[in-house]
């Protein structure tokens, strides 16, 4: 097995990038200068049409997307036990996966990419705060998941072990004081994402990718 | 095992829909009428709190998210081959599903339910061209994805087996229709349609949501 992964720092390839430094598996980090446009050089489109981190290559062939990333790794280790394996919690688990995926990830696109889904400048600039507000909201929901999971005294978001979810949380959390979303506003949801930046594996890869988990700027 | 399908006639719900018939399983569908806004009654709510279909209830326990539902079914119904089995052609079909879930499914959203991203008439209305060029863009993705399968000699998306790939593709293309990106744009994407509307599970959930593939009104 040759596993070589596409990430760009702070970006949601942060994900698929934690799990395997957690797997212990070697695997080749390859990063992508998006501020720069890499994404859309030749030699990466051949690698993803779509111009987009993550891509995780395994033994030459491209995996894209997120989902399909963490799936992928959850049956290539097993033993991390990232998603639970009884059915209804793994269903759970994959749902919550989801909507972070296709619901909050491209709700901070809104905020952060606008480019994306309009051509006018002032189109653009209305999505950002509406965008924001809805942002804010999920990030509450996402709190709302930390306290229930805390509740039933699970230490992490799909139970016993350290999965997607858990890391996907520190990069929307993160995203959100990019949008001016302070700590202070989700303190528990604040907390988790301390705890999850704990992580030994995790720490690796924040020092990898040198992020700041705080974009907030004082005041 | 107790299954009930929350749907809407026409919506994204149509793929769990289509594969719980397939399966042969007993299942209860329950019709939910978005337009007259029963999603968001106190009673739904109470099932799935983001007042969306679909949810599949298993022994009482709901389960919401197209990818999760979707990859529940395989699980409970390995028989049916929904998704292959070899890791990475199993990794290629999932992606594929999250691409059209979290790209494709929302770039409608913004043409049908331009409100969902803003609550100002002006750019709810500029929304609506601009995301119906990606969406036009995105079929023709979609059709790509068609030839090459047929190149390869395989009759579905994702292999020799029916899967969610090819009833999201109706969906998709159906809604491609509502948005005025006639079946002559794309006339493979149509054709392939066309096929998976006739398997018979297929052909027997189009007539429990009376739907009709071509909603674009002759000129
Ligand atoms: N649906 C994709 C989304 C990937 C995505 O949004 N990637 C962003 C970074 S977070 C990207 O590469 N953006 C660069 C660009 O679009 O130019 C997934 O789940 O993997
Ligand atoms: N991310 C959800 C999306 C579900 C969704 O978009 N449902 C739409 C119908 S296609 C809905 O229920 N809309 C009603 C509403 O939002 O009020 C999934 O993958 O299941």
């Amino acid at each position: 097995m040759s596993l070589k992964l596409y990430f760009a720092p702070g970006a949601c390839s942060f994900v698929p990038h934690v799990l395997l430094e957690m797997s212990g598996a070697e695997f080749e980090p390859s990063m992508v200068k998006l501020h720069k446009g890499e994404q859309n050089s030749d030699d990466y489109k051949a690698i993803n049409p779509r111009g987009q981190v993550p891509v995780l290559v395994n033994n030459g062939q491209p995996v894209t997307q997120i989902v399909a990333i963490v799936l992928h790794l959850d049956q290539l280790f097993p033993q991390m036990g990232f998603l639970p394996t009884e059915a209804l919690a793994r269903a759970q688990a994959i749902s919550t996966l989801a909507w972070m995926n296709n619901t909050v990830h491209p709700t901070f696109t809104h905020i952060f990419m606008p480019q994306k889904f309009s051509d006018q400048p002032e189109v653009q600039a209305a999505l950002k705060p509406y965008n924001t507000q809805l942002f804010r909201g999920m990030l509450g929901e996402l709190q709302a998941l930390v306290k229930a999971a805390a509740a039933k005294g699970q230490p992490w978001l799909s139970g016993e072990r350290f999965g997607p979810l858990d890391a996907y949380s520190l990069t929307l959390t993160r995203w959100g004081t990019i949008a001016g979303i302070t700590p202070e506003e989700h303190p528990e949801l604040w907390a988790f994402v301390q705890k999850v930046a704990a992580e030994p594996a995790v720490a690796r890869v924040i020092e990898r990718e040198r992020l700041q988990l705080n974009m907030g700027r004082p005041a």
